[in-house]
């Protein structure tokens, strides 16, 4: 077989069989196929597309390529979750102590965010003392007493997918539903859960601008879990501006926390029992979407979620009292208003400004070796199709230094659009795509 | 400017302007643009094609990133001469003299062949002692003297095409148009001719099997070639069998110095006298087509033609006899009949396996470091439409390997196919594209 001839054969619009993608991929995941003629290859796959069983056999390929993790130490249904991502997605740390304190048994291997604010295990972080640098037996045992912990990646998940992302980052051939799907789904076949519930966002703040898109990508990945014997439900949900309030690693925490007290914004408890409730049928604990959304909701109501997320940071090192006294989190400095300077309803937020806004205060990374402010970020007063009036505060800026500040409070006036009408958002939950 | 823009813009189908060629053409080939890139950029360009502006933008970037020879010490129109290549394709040693013969100039930068049989160069050092590396003075100075000069390319002849081309051999990203065009025509203008003529091969044994094809690359050339201000005339001929009946080095220069003597095949005279007319018209010494195939047959018939290859041998420390007593050139050890084993009428003749059987016996290069045979190769008896008796003689084959003697005659029967009834060659000479 010779790489030549697959690319030839993709470029010509045939399908590739399972044994010459696997050939391309331990081929390329060992170095001897170079770059250039995969990069060709991605490029041809661009345009001609994958079929269905292309995309299994890519998927399985990558997710094969390093350590497939093995949780059978933990009895039950391990049930994942992955989120696309977007602004302000500090969902993981309300969400999986409500699904765990339902019972559910949840071994997250997490990665650290590139990008507006810092990944799940940066937000983690802000715990006094948290950690999570584990070994596997302290991973399975700690799952095995409390349900729950978030491990940093330390094992070689799908390594022929890193390498291949890099590659298609610099060559224009990241945006092919067949190629996203097979990445993410990819990563989490290797990272060893039973069950899978995926969170697609669309919107201006998402990779995936269009609802279709979304939904495309979901039933992609649907397939694609399923195909691997592994139960998954995708739920596509809103990103066309940050999700709840807050954005900015400790500040999402704070708001994490407050939703586990029954206090969080709107959207972001939507979002939350939506992904829970699949998370709970997935995880076999209950069968019924009510019966799943009652059972989280008492969760939060019993504080039996907030003490969930409690036993968690103990579990890993960081200080509990954090959970009751958010003080004990990391704070910026400075403190700031933003006012408006308008009246009106709030028509549209610039979700990727806002993200920039908190990577200008030094709360994201701009590169893998930057060092993430824990503290900083902004707390949006006003969302789409809140009334302003001249004067009103629109958001509250965290900050450690005062140009950064500046630069962050101009472009965030920049973002906010304004009209004479009131603009509906639109609901936080787009649709559910499960095996049909 | 970033090349992973001006991927991601021709992916999606725009067109990339001046600037941004040059842009990728120089950073490729100082290196700052790594293959990988490259070769996403080709494939899109496979996908989504390039328009008349960016072919041209994109040879006068491969022309000018190296050396642009420069002819003017010789005055006068100075013609060059390219084939797009094929079986027994030795049109340049008989062409050349009698165009030179006719007042053409002609300075000849030449490579070696890579292939069936050698290249141009390959096949005049079957003239014992001829000698292709000379310095710029020297071939200006033997222009000036006999017409004709054909010197190894020493100059850094468009190596941004050298390190692209060698990119798409790997990357199936040759077959497109535009960048076949941009090839051989960014060669071209580098190589300082003021006027050039293509042989464009199409046919089973030709790169562009299609006629159509064939005639799409002879329009963009002569296009490229005339937007370049130099005056580039096409000719499309056949490559569906062998040209003439010589296949391998010495026996193709015996060939071609028949042919000088009025005693060459039908075809290969037939192309010679045409490419001929067209160097005549291009080189300003004829306007009228007629009266240029007249020029050119009265030189063979007086002899000029044959002495003007002599002068060429003799000017370049080869030992003219041997164009008047071909037994001085290369011969082999082994000379056998390949006879015919049933009747009727050829009907095809599978030309890429007859340049294989050539290749079999040493006649040509595997790889850049081969070593050549000259003495080696075929001479056809029968071509298509030809009636065969059982007994009659196919071909001779010169060898000096009786085991590759023995794998090139079965090879060769097998590339011979009979019917019973007479099958029409066609014309040699498909059509002629000019500037319009």
């Amino acid at each position: 077989m010779r790489m030549y001839d697959l690319i030839m054969k993709k470029r010509n619009g045939s399908a590739l069989c399972r044994e010459e993608i696997q050939y391309m991929i331990e081929g390329y995941t060992a170095g001897r196929i170079p770059d250039y003629q995969m990069s060709a290859m991605m490029m041809a796959i661009y345009f001609t597309g994958m079929n269905k069983d292309e995309t299994a056999a890519l998927t399985m390929a990558m997710a094969h390529s390093g350590d497939m993790v093995d949780l059978s130490a933990i009895p039950g249904i391990k049930v994942d979750k992955h989120s696309t991502g977007g602004v302000g997605d500090k969902t993981s740390i309300a969400l999986l102590p409500m699904a765990a304190a339902c019972g559910v048994r949840i071994a997250k291997m997490s990665g650290r965010g590139l990008g507006h604010t810092g990944g799940t295990i940066d937000k983690l972080e802000s715990f006094p003392g948290f950690i999570t640098g584990m070994s596997s037996e302290q991973f399975t045992k700690q799952v095995n007493e409390i349900g729950l912990a978030v491990m940093g990646q330390t094992a070689d998940i799908a390594p022929a997918d890193k390498k291949l992302y890099a590659l298609r980052d610099v060559t224009a051939t990241v945006d092919n539903m067949s190629l996203i799907a097979s990445s993410i789904m990819s990563k989490k076949l290797a990272s060893g859960a039973d069950a899978i519930v995926l969170d697609v966002k669309t919107g201006s703040g998402a990779f995936m601008k269009k609802e279709q898109d979304a939904r495309a990508l979901a039933q992609e990945m649907v397939t694609l879990g399923t195909l691997a014997g592994r139960k998954t439900i995708a739920v596509v949900s809103d990103m066309d501006q940050p999700l709840g309030n807050a954005v900015g690693n400790a500040l999402e925490v704070k708001e994490a926390i407050a939703t586990l007290r029954g206090e969080g914004p709107d959207d972001f408890t939507r979002l939350c029992l939506t992904l829970g409730t699949y998370m709970l049928i997935a995880g076999g604990i209950v069968s019924d979407e009510k019966e799943a959304e009652a059972r989280l909701t008492q969760a939060i109501r019993d504080g039996s979620a907030l003490r969930k997320l409690a036993e968690l940071v103990r579990a890993q090192g960081g200080n509990p009292e954090a959970v009751y006294d958010t003080s004990l989190l990391p704070g910026a400095s400075i403190v700031e208003e933003i006012v408006s300077s308008q009246s009106g309803y709030v028509s549209k937020i610039d979700c990727d400004e806002i993200g920039m806004c908190s990577l200008i205060l030094g709360g994201g990374r701009e590169t893998k070796d930057s060092k993430v402010d824990l503290s900083v970020g902004l707390v949006l007063h006003k969302k789409t199709g809140d009334p302003v009036s001249k004067g009103d505060v629109l958001a509250v800026i965290h900050a450690n230094d005062s140009d950064r500040l500046k630069a962050a409070r101009e472009r965030f006036l920049a973002a906010y659009h304004f009209s004479d009408t009131v603009t509906d958002a639109g609901p936080m939950i787009k649709c559910v795509v499960r095996e049909s």
